[in-house]
């Protein structure tokens, strides 16, 4: 056991996930919940939390880990709440995909003698809701760390404890690469998946019944991504706004690049350029973030949900 | 058994999974091959071919199957080297993913007597070449033809026959819609994942290091589509020009509605669009093209190479 008693605030995907790791690891003595919906919170009782709260305020009392599991939009109001009530030497990290604007909201609250860790699963699925979660999620993927400079060293040990224990490997980068990395990897791929799936569903001469036949042929790895949770989403592109439209901006020139080649007929552009792409997608098979099993290691007919 | 002998003009992963299917299936008296190279005529005599050629008008005779399974710009000049080859009453298919140009390429050497159907299977990995092949690659995949009016009923049902056999859906559209459809669900989208990949090569601040170690994101299905085969995609986007260049200015003006929500704040209008995108997944699970599995059906870890 790493924590006496662990309190997540917000019973999604994520939370419900850990909940499920910790049980599965031995990791948390008690797990305390809170969720704004009364629903969730029945749910999350049935699934995986010991108990639930009706406040976030009761939830965090006499926990010496604080899981802030809510969109990062809403993040401050969450730790404004709970700061009164936080435990001498308890931690306090959080889930969100962006880490500048969690930090700016989130550590003023924080009282003297409690560690704030900030941190970011690299993990998820298409499903969110307390139902979704899963013991594996976390396995063999990254999760990483913000800390301020001269955080406690025992609490931020203790945390990546818990973390390995739940299978995630762990890393530690500044808050600002942080969201910049972030931004190429996930949050700017995934507004464009959200475009395309937008263009698709606006044609007038393709009826939407013919995309969703005809998606495997690239369209169906878009609309996977482009399934996540909205509200999630909403809140990463408003809070990494800098950094998403940096990369929007520089996506845009190169996309304007390859079709001017296209239009002008350029196939050695073409060419060069589909060939120096191959290469990074090799590294990501060698890094083990995913199979090279034949078709993408999908069964042809979707298995029954797990 | 339903053609006594099938002709493969080209043996990359298509050409390669057809006979391996066709053999699985006992669809195909005798599989005959040719392939440019030498040593890709020989892998394809030791893996999956019956007996191979040194030139694609030997292998074409007395065939009452030949199938055109180069990239869609050599597509011409082999139609005009094995038209007088071939056999009378037989048909000629091709597997192109662009369809008017491979048929104002092909259609005028087609002499009388010689049925032309030209065909799509939406169906591939991202590997390339005789060893890619594998038998289950159609199996409830979709294989478009698009014959010309009036074409003889009895050579599409026999061709029909043989894709279904090797576990395909087939249906039939005309070739202009196939090109714009294609253009929606697979051509765009694979350029946009081209130049995602491509951007992010660029960046300076991030290492290509970071990009494939948190690559799990969203950035991964990215990289899967752009490691496609660079000659054949090439000669995609110079064949369907005016389609993909139709979708991608829809695509440029939606992401620059979207891109300027983000700078507006607009989080209204970002949360609306993404839960539209929604709908179309769930329409492609329910369709049987994508499996529901949690991770998007693949293992944490990668299995050994099929």
């Amino acid at each position: 056991m790493i924590y006496k008693r662990v309190a997540l605030i917000g019973l999604g995907l994520i939370a419900s996930s850990m909940a499920h790791a910790m049980r599965a690891q031995g990791l948390a003595g008690e797990i305390v919940g809170y969720a704004k919906s009364p629903e969730t919170r029945a749910v999350a009782k049935e699934l995986f939390c010991d108990r639930v709260t009706a406040t976030a305020a009761e939830a965090v009392t006499g926990a010496d880990l604080v899981v802030l599991a809510v969109p990062v939009g809403a993040m401050g109001a969450i730790a404004e709440e709970i700061a009164p009530h936080l435990a001498p030497g308890a931690t306090v990290t959080d889930v969100g995909s962006v880490k500048q604007s969690v930090v700016d909201a989130v550590a003023p609250h924080i009282p003297a003698g409690v560690h704030f860790i900030p941190g970011h699963p690299l993990a998820g699925t298409e499903y969110s809701g307390p139902r979704s979660g899963f013991a594996t999620l976390f396995q063999n993927r990254w999760w990483l760390l913000t800390p301020a400079p001269g955080v406690d060293g025992a609490a931020l040990d203790r945390l990546r404890s818990l973390l390995t224990g739940m299978g995630a490997n762990v890393d530690e980068m500044d808050v600002e690469h942080h969201d910049l990395v972030l931004a190429v990897v996930s949050h700017t791929p995934h507004l464009i998946a959200y475009t395309m799936v937008g263009v698709a569903d606006h044609m007038r001469r393709v009826s939407s019944q013919e995309v969703i036949k005809y998606s495997a042929s690239g369209f169906r790895d878009f609309t996977r991504i482009a399934a996540s949770d909205p509200t999630m989403w909403r809140d990463v592109f408003l809070t990494n706004k800098d950094a998403v439209l940096d990369i929007l901006g520089r996506f845009a020139e190169e996309l304007f690049v390859l079709q001017r080649a296209i239009r002008m007929g350029d196939g050695e552009h073409l060419h060069a350029y589909f060939t120096r792409t191959r290469a990074i997608r090799r590294g990501i098979i060698e890094a083990g973030q995913d199979t090279a099993a034949p078709d993408f290691g999908r069964a042809a007919t979707p298995p029954k949900e797990a």
